[in-house]
């Protein structure tokens, strides 16, 4: 059966009233890829009801960055849906979910300071305050997002805990594909030259795994090695860090648990990818 | 009966999931007056079952200010609840709220700015993130909140319309006492001369009323009148504001609907009021 598709907070709300069961809720912002369905499909896993929204969300752009060209392709979109036997589609329009008189923001500080947020210092307030938003409209048991956006994740989780949202994350492992590259609406953007240099990203990452199994615990020596091999194949860092996954601080020798996460600028694509150092 | 009495957020989440009907809310900070007794009383009427919260909130204070003296009387405020017929008392710890790692808040752009917000300037942020906390833990229907605070409900009205959350605000009149002076817990402060001082509030509201109906409109020269009538009480006077109700800016001329807001420290109180003028 087709998902119900609404385009209204008022409905959605409305409907979301009588929907008995665990809800599970995807947020997206379209132009979905498997690693979007992947999600999708753990959410149909472990709850009764699932409600994908498909926002491409205008205040987690900065003004040079790519909202008018970020791809879009709805009916695609619900094809796939269609296909996992999704419940519900919410599409909301940018005049309903920010009207003229909009003011409220959710700041969640220092861990949105870090990594991407060095380059990108008003994204994750962007992002916090559209999931509030989301969450208070779906009222979701369970929210499924992907781990390629770690620190999206742990932004996230925090918010929910200090506001004590009545709902949980669950993330869900990065999807890539056959040669290693992280799946991202973004990848579009790639020739097929940048396409090939892209995989430098995943690459690095497991350049660092490889080291530390080797017994090289410096941050500083392993980063400098993922640096030389994504500078090989011209692409330009924006960062790479090694940090702890709870505080997403700094950590100077590697351990067990740590995360290393980067941003790559390849071609003029910014792309982001990270590994679990097991 | 006597309220239970709530002082987990875990427990009152618990509770709150088995309760049924319209869930009426009364935010405090405790050192009850008949002002906040009023709203329980409108509470009462319009919902089934009604919990106040008492949490002397130190994220609206700012270093200067008076948390560490604010009035406090946790056994008369069970009392006086217990009178009214509360179905429950929430009294979180300030560790439970505002753990060590504590780290988002709610902040409402632009009317945070104006009166109270000019010489309080992290004050309403304080006063979003701790009612964000309460909605998400308490989940009310109606929350019931006086007019005292004026500023403070056209900011959390606007918080509530911008991040969706599933309530609204019911505002209520201030409650007086006979010889005009608004109630507030702050009052305990005044000496008994300073008591007769801090009338040039409510004495200095009323002659704007009064500029009004006998044809003057002109803000400047009104509040030129009230600030000769405070100064004469030897107040000291924070703000005098004539403004818009929905959008809190500042109005050269007065209509019938706008308000007038001032703040005025008397001996060392801060104390504000308000008024609408008809």
């Amino acid at each position: 059966m087709k998902p119900k598709l609404i385009n209204s907070i008022e409905e959605m709300s409305v409907i979301r009233k009588q929907l008995k069961g665990k809800i599970g809720f995807v947020p997206t912002m379209g132009f979905l890829h498997e690693g979007h369905l992947s999600l999708v499909k753990e959410a149909k896993k472990k709850t009764d009801v699932v409600i994908v929204s498909i926002f491409v969300n205008p205040t987690q752009f900065s003004a040079n960055e790519d909202l008018s060209t970020y791809p879009r392709n709805i009916e695609r979109d619900i094809e796939l849906l269609t296909n996992l036997e999704v419940d519900y589609i919410f599409f909301p329009t940018n005049e309903q979910m920010y009207p003229d008189d909009f003011k409220t923001w959710v700041n969640v500080d220092k861990i949105t300071q870090v990594l991407c947020g060095k380059s990108r210092p008003t994204h994750f307030r962007g992002v916090t305050t559209i999931v509030a938003k989301l969450i208070n409209i779906i009222d979701p048991d369970l929210i499924f997002m992907g781990e390629k956006d770690f620190q999206q994740l742990v932004v996230l989780k925090q918010m929910i805990k200090d506001l004590n949202f009545r709902t949980d994350i669950v993330g869900c492992s990065i999807v890539r594909e056959k040669d290693g590259l992280a799946l991202s609406s973004r990848n579009k953007y790639l020739s097929s030259s940048g396409r090939k240099k892209a995989l430098c990203l995943n690459k690095s990452l497991l350049l660092a795994q490889k080291l530390y199994n080797e017994g090289l615990t410096s941050s500083n020596e392993i980063i400098s090695q993922m640096t030389n091999l994504i500078e090989n194949n011209e692409c330009i860092i924006d960062y790479i860090e090694v940090f702890d996954p709870k505080t997403l601080e700094h950590i100077p020798e590697l351990v067990g648990g740590c995360r290393i996460a980067l941003a790559v600028i390849v071609e003029n694509t910014r792309l982001i990818d990270n590994i679990k150092i097991v």
